[in-house]
C-alpha cells in the first residue's frame, strides 16, 4: 500500500448531484472510490494505444465442442506464442457449445494478435478480447 | 452557469502521479477539469443504456457517390424518420468516395434504428455511429 | 449439427484482394469461415441492444486482495443476485493484484447491474465486462 | 468502379435464416450488400491498430459556448497541428450548449492525439472521436 493524498476538485452543484446518483445506483461507498475508478479506467484505456504496454487479456470464445481438434489446435496455439497463456476456464454452455476463457499476459500487440489467431480458429463461432493494462 | 462546489478525494500518490502526467499529456489545464470530464463520460456512458434517453449522435458514412440514387434516398430517410435530423456535413474524400456526417437528435432507440438504416443502404460502404446522451 | 447451405456472394475485386489479405493474417482457413465470423459477431453485437436477450458474460477485475473482506463481499454479491454465477476464475497477478473473472449468465440488464456493483465495489480497481448474446 | 467478382460462401440453414431476419430489419437490400459491408468494417477496425494508417474522424464535442475563448482556442488548436482539419459543423443544442463536430484527416497516431487535445480543452464537456480507415 502508499500513502493517500487528499485532493480539491470543484465541481458544479448539478453536475455532483447526478454523480451522486450516479454513484448511489452502481453501488459506490463514497465519491473517492468512484472517481479513482474513473481515473484508473482512463490511465488503463490509454496505454492500451501503446503496442509495447504490459497487458492482461482475457479471450472469450464460444465453440462447437464437436468441431474437429479444436481442443487440440487451441492448446498448441497457446504453446506455440512468445506469451504467456496464465490459465483457462471451460464452460459447457448447452449440448453443443462451449465456452472457453483464455486469460493471456503479454504486450498489447502481441496479445492482438494471439487473440485474433484464436478467434479465427474454425470451429470458434465467436469471440472477444478484453485487454487491461497493466502499466 | 451553476454553483461551483468544492469536495475532497482521496487518492493514494502513486495513481495521483500517474493521473497528473496523464492529464499533462492530454493537454487538461488542472485536475478538477480533467475529473469533471471523466464523470461526464460516465453518466452519459450510463445514460445510452436506456433506450427512451434523449441524446445526439452523428451517423459517419463514406459512400461511392456514383452509387444510383443514395443521395435521393439519404433525403427521403432523413425525411420519413420521427426523430430530426439537425444538420449534415458532406465532404469529398476523392473521386469516388464522399464523407457524410448526419447529426441527429431523438431517443437513443429511434437514433439507433435511423443510423442502421442509413448505414444499410446500398452504396455506403462504411458506417459508424456515436451517439452522446445529452440526459 | 445443421444443414450447410452455399450462397453467392458478389464482391469487386479490390476488397476481395484486401480480404483475402486480412483472413490469411488473421489465420482464418478459408473465406467461408471467416464470413460466418463477421455474421454471428453482427448478430451478437444486435441482439446485445435487447436488453432482455439472454446472454452469458465474463466480468474481469483487478482489486487488491489486501483490500478488507472484499473476498466476502463478492461471494455474497453472487449469491444475493437472481442470475448465476457459473464459475469464476482466479489469477495472483502480483505481490498486491488479483485478477478475477466472473462468468454470468442471465438477461443482458440483469448482467450489466451485476457488473456495475461488482465494478463499484471498494477495493476493485480496474473492471470491464465482455457480454456475448446467446441467441 | 471495378470488376465484381462472385465467390460462394457456406453458411449452415440457422445462422442463415438468423441472418436473413438481421438484414431484413436492417434494411439491407441483399445479403451481398450486408456482407460487403460486414468485410469493409472488418478491415477498417483492422487498420486503426495501425498508428501510422491513413484515417478521417470526426471529434465530435459538446461544450459551453460562454466558455472563455474556447472558440479562439479550437481554432487554434486546429490551425498548429500537422494534420489538416477538412471542415467543421457546429450546432446550437440549447441556451448554453453547442455541438461542435470537427472532421481531420491524417494518420491514426496523430489524429486520436489531436482529439485528445481538443476533448481536454477547458469548457468541453464531451467529447468522442470517431476514426475510420482510409485504407
Amino acid at each position: 500500500m502508499n500513502q493517500i493524498e487528499r485532493i480539491g476538485v470543484s465541481v458544479d452543484k448539478d453536475l455532483l448531484k447526478k454523480f451522486d446518483t450516479f454513484i448511489n445506483k452502481q453501488g459506490y461507498p463514497n465519491r473517492s472510490e468512484a472517481i479513482r475508478d474513473l481515473i484508473r479506467g482512463a490511465l488503463s484505456a490509454d496505454q492500451l494505444k501503446i503496442p509495447k504496454a504490459k497487458a492482461v487479456a482475457a479471450v472469450f470464445i464460444v465453440y462447437d465442442h464437436h468441431a474437429a481438434k479444436l481442443g487440440e489446435k487451441l492448446i498448441s496455439l497457446q504453446h506455440s506464442h512468445v506469451l504467456k497463456t496464465i490459465s483457462s476456464l471451460h464452460i459447457h454452455l448447452d449440448g453443443h457449445n462451449c465456452l472457453e476463457i483464455i486469460v493471456l499476459r503479454g504486450r498489447v500487440d502481441e496479445i492482438n494478435k494471439m487473440a485474433d489467431n484464436i478467434i479465427s480458429l474454425k470451429g470458434v463461432k465467436l469471440g472477444k478480447v478484453n485487454v487491461i493494462a497493466t502499466e
